[in-house]
């Protein structure tokens, strides 16, 4: 074990990181920091302070991160119409690279030699948080409790606060439930209990964010959503930050039963999860960004990007954010996105999202040539003899030579 | 203008398609062949051989091919999870290779020398017919009246019609929609008319095949739906073909109001376009195939996949089924769906479909390891402290050179 | 045809396309511009000007375009190692975008409302120049003689030149070699004659640029390049401006035997082609870009940059230089650059080009923990463990459950 | 430490696996069983018989694999014209999962819990050889003894040896090179010494199986290689195995000087390393396989293989051979080499080795088509006018709106 005189920890205020505070203290006889983030998960943080102070933490951070989450991690991926696996908004993967950057900065702040998380051996988000840390400090040093210490059933958890002194109301509300749960400005995640059998329903009342489409009013919500460069800026014209955009998408959404998804994931570390999350502003906003792209990315752009995107969220998933292969991805994305200006109108109703209007001043859509209409010359439908052909030749040599398709 | 002795038109029955009969026997003054196919577009298809008789027309094909076409060409695609642009389920494009193939074969049976077919020079269609066709019999002609003639307008057609007799009642019921409609077993499409402003939303008495959500049933309906090999074989335990299988996706779908969909899109002769769509039973089938190979695929089968998809789709788009690069994209994805056995549970509730619960005795979900619980030993935890190191080595290595990421 | 006024003609002072410019005057009754430029093919262009004259025309440019051209399209491909089908370096490809850009600009100087070309209907060139026309200027005109004309033939084209008192010594000396030749800076190529036989071996008198390898120096030469954000900026220290620098290693390469090809290559109109390339300072500039790049970059950049590059080569052997798509993967491939800095040590001898040494401030080899002796601690082998566990994970659940790989 | 009963070790015979057949008896108490096996290195293994009686192992296999090893492995790879990182012919990398399967087989045979093998922490053999192990047998043990032993210096091994009176003359010839070197029928490769800094030249003496360019005959050598499905066949219309084709291709090329390569890589574990390798044989292959697809593929099946090639190679690099995505992807690149058959001559010479010819009863070469003369029609170059036109509409569309691609 090398020594460590003082430790970052991303703290919820939660029961386990309160234990692990103390463990650290213990285990290493080191200092600690305990770093806690308002991004959106939609608890108080500063009562965190108070818990802090009691488990005797002497440097203690509270930040609220809302506006930079949003503004430089979800809508960079956004632009890209980033999904995992087809399905998976990425909601907890984007939030672990701020955390991890700011947990280097206190590092580099406070002179401490080490960052600590709560994340568990099996999860993805270890992998996230300590690749961001290594990537931005190659010398700090990790120390994740969960695959160190023998505390791994809840009532070795609980004797070491009753022995330790640690109040076990320090446990947040949403501990109780029968999930594990993880909340930002963009998703909120269930996984575990009930869920770990793939063929069970989740349970209506797990659900937290979005009522069911089933009680959503009877009355479709129409919005206009205005972006820039490939980033929303308004809803209904009204130009707001990037977190009040996605607060308010996420309350529309919410209460139009949209963003409910439930899958089965493929996690880094090798095994197959089942997780149930709800992103309704997410859901919102992509569909949104598409509509919007298609009047103005010209179409081999569009399609690049459609197949740039499976590995892009991929490497937000698996925790590479910070690497100089998604910077490279980046770079090409927002090259992609000085064009993408204009507005989407949409349609809520009752779990669905649909596009129904866009316009912009940077549209491609040519009404003069896409018309069924007579174009007045526009378009000389004759070309399409030779475009063919010449596209068709590869094709009829090889049948002319003999090689069969059927 | 080249000798032709015999063409096979691609005929529906329609005014159009009757008007490129009598066009072709006095432009060409060749025999012409008709073909009339039944790929589920929802009219009858024997009405046909009156009117192409009534034409002088001597050979006439009417084919049922609704079952070769979900079987050979609409499942192999879903095998895919085939959507172009981020949306399309392809529903217009997969249905011509069939089409383009059958007009071949009745070329050598009947030892015609052309094809033909009614589709405009401004569209993709006329692309996968023509495509398909050289690359089948490659010295094929190909006779595109849009593309030749001077009856653009709907005067000169009108003209056209009172100067050679051809009764106007010819015109099929659904040509008296504002909107350009196509429909097959996979979906229904509109586009022109009011959709040419993408604007402008489309009116709710355009949609054909679904209810509005708003009036779809206040109870979701479950259904399970089972799959061999990648393919949907069975709904609710009852084992059915394909044909009737999709065509009972699209009631369950259409009465749930699921399927819609409005978009502009890119078409390969390079103009953008405003499409409306209906797809039921597609917009199922391609959530409950991502359900089922997400507890039976391999996690880089999965991702391999996913980075293929929009290639494979733009190739079926583009008009290139019948090509070498298809078949070996094919031979991949078949490969990889020898496993994809099981069952899926579905919910069907106001225009969404959510997949609620999948199973299948080639799961690789691994209960004991996922779990949230103690797993007694099925996964040791300390793995992933080497996992994430070597995994960070070179990012480390970088930054301890004095790489900057931030 | 169209009423065109003024026409820019790419004109390059030989028989093909002074018939052209008179080809034009009468044909089309409108003034011509001509436009010669010296990107490096080893003729002297300044002659060029009398024989316009000759012709009548009134305007007439002459530009040295060799540095623009290294600097601005041969030094940016090479960032992305760029080869076409595993073995072309795109001699030919990269001077079309810089062709068609100056005939816009001329155009738009001299109020021209066309562009004209003496590239066949069945090359890429015609495509090259005239899809860059296009994207550059929507409006412009393009005539290509050779697609229009009845002068298909030698004999037809002598006539044409008798009756037009076009002096037949126009003809350049290039043109009385049996093949169809191009040069520039980059490269010189060959097709044609006894070539269209992709059996028979290339004659040893074809070749202009480069020294047979036996009779090449029986001593190898030694070269340092020097590297700058991926561009080659001096050599063995000299610093020296891109067009220099390229001529340089032709000259060095040729000496050596260096940089010959023989390859059948995929042309973008459908059709294989022979085609035999000499590029000698080319495919020196390929192995020490990718040497240079060997220490320098990180993994997953490079081998992102692998996986791009077939895409990046074949936008620029079909013409698409001037796109989005282009300058989107352009801006990917440009922000992977800024660390390409250092010295590549080669050997050049009888035919073959070797990287022998390579140095670098912004090296990532890490000689402590690469190392085979005792590196104190530098690399935990342990970490190898939990690596190879982990990532073995998905495979041993697998194989678990009973899949079979074999 | 598990209980270990029986261990199946990768025995070279030399001194380094003869210590781990002791360590591993004394360490695990357990019944070592070794296993040797010809694929090509070049040494032979029969001797190590002996040694392991000697060493008290009672089960001993010796295998000649060569037909296998290239049959099944290196064939296959090479249908995928597969390099990894723009130069390496994956010598090494192919050879390990047939030592895996191997191993595993014998497992099964002799009933052993666990397998072991020579390779160290921080190499790519390593993850080589376990991935194929648990991808082949799930529940196999694996012991890595340079990742658990202390006896890392070359003093601490003699000594274990002086300990345990293991004859050192154990030790191979090859023991004795500075560099760290391993050889199969593909390549041989060398490591570490004067190699660890990338600036360094390979020393002359270094190389093994090639002479120099600079000694290598003044004339050059003429051969012809015959494909079948993508694997040769025959030299000079000779027929051969597999082996004994690569054999003798090794022969040829390293009389000729053919296949050196000097490179830094980037290993899977995390680190860059310098190599040099070697392949004669190879090189060779990879070019006549080039230059027989360049006439018997289509387009677009040739690029998509390139682009799925470096995907392809890091599989193989990495270790994944036994896992259900190479499969997927050996799939698509078998499907695409049923017409790849015909003839390649080549031309070997001080180093370099050009194809010359090439021809085919497969051939898509259409001298009729791609002929500069008169082709009688086989080509409209009047089709080239719409091909271009409308491959340019979506960027002349774009201009016109005021797009700026400058």
């Amino acid at each position: 074990m090398s020594k460590i005189d003082k430790v970052v920890l991303a703290y919820s205020g939660g029961l386990d990181t309160s234990v692990i505070v103390r463990w650290l203290q213990e285990t290493y006889g080191c200092e600690v920091v305990t770093f806690t983030a308002d991004i959106g998960q939609g608890e108080e943080v500063e009562p965190a302070r108070a818990k802090a102070e009691a488990l005797g933490v002497k440097e203690i951070y509270i930040d609220d991160l809302r506006e930079e989450y949003v503004r430089d991690f979800v809508f960079p991926m956004f632009r890209a119409n980033t999904i995992y696996e087809g399905e998976y908004l990425l909601g907890t993967s984007i939030a672990r690279p701020l955390i991890a950057k700011r947990l280097i900065e206190i590092a580099n702040e406070t002179g401490a030699d080490a960052i600590s998380h709560g994340a568990t051996g099996k999860g993805n988000d270890q992998v996230r948080f300590e690749l961001g840390a290594y990537a931005l400090k190659p010398g700090i040093q990790v120390i994740a409790p969960w695959r160190e210490w023998d505390l791994g059933s809840r009532e070795s958890l609980m004797n070491y606060c009753a022995q330790h002194k640690i109040p076990v109301d320090f446990s947040s509300g949403k501990k109780k439930s029968p999930y594990s749960m993880d909340a930002n400005l963009l998703h909120i995640s269930y996984e575990g209990g009930s869920l770990e059998d793939p063929w069970a329903e989740a349970e209506e009342e797990m659900w937290r964010w979005s009522v069911s489409p089933e009680v959503a009013p009877d009355q479709p919500t129409y919005i206009t959503l205005t972006f820039e460069k490939g980033d929303p800026v308004a809803i209904d014209g009204e130009r707001m930050s990037p977190a009040t955009l996605l607060e308010k998408l996420n309350k529309l959404g919410g209460a139009n039963g949209i963003g409910r998804l439930d899958i089965v994931e493929n996690r880094y570390v090798g095994m197959k999860s089942r997780g149930c999350y709800e992103t309704p502003g997410g859901t919102i906003l992509l569909k949104a960004h598409r509509a919007i792209e298609s009047i103005t990315l010209d179409r081999e752009v569009a399609h690049m990007k459609d197949e740039l995107m499976p590995r892009y969220a991929k490497l937000i998933y698996n925790g590479y954010w910070w690497s100089p292969e998604r910077e490279m991805l980046q770079a090409a994305i927002d090259e992609s996105q000085q064009v993408v200006n204009g507005e989407v109108r949409l349609k809520l109703y009752k779990g669905s999202v649909s596009a129904v209007g866009r316009r912009s001043a940077d549209s491609l859509f040519d009404e003069r040539i896409a018309t069924f209409e007579e174009d007045a010359g526009a378009y000389d439908q004759k070309d399409a003899e030779g475009f063919i052909k010449l596209n068709a030749l590869r094709l009829r040599i090889a049948a002319g030579k003999g090689r069969k398709l059927l």
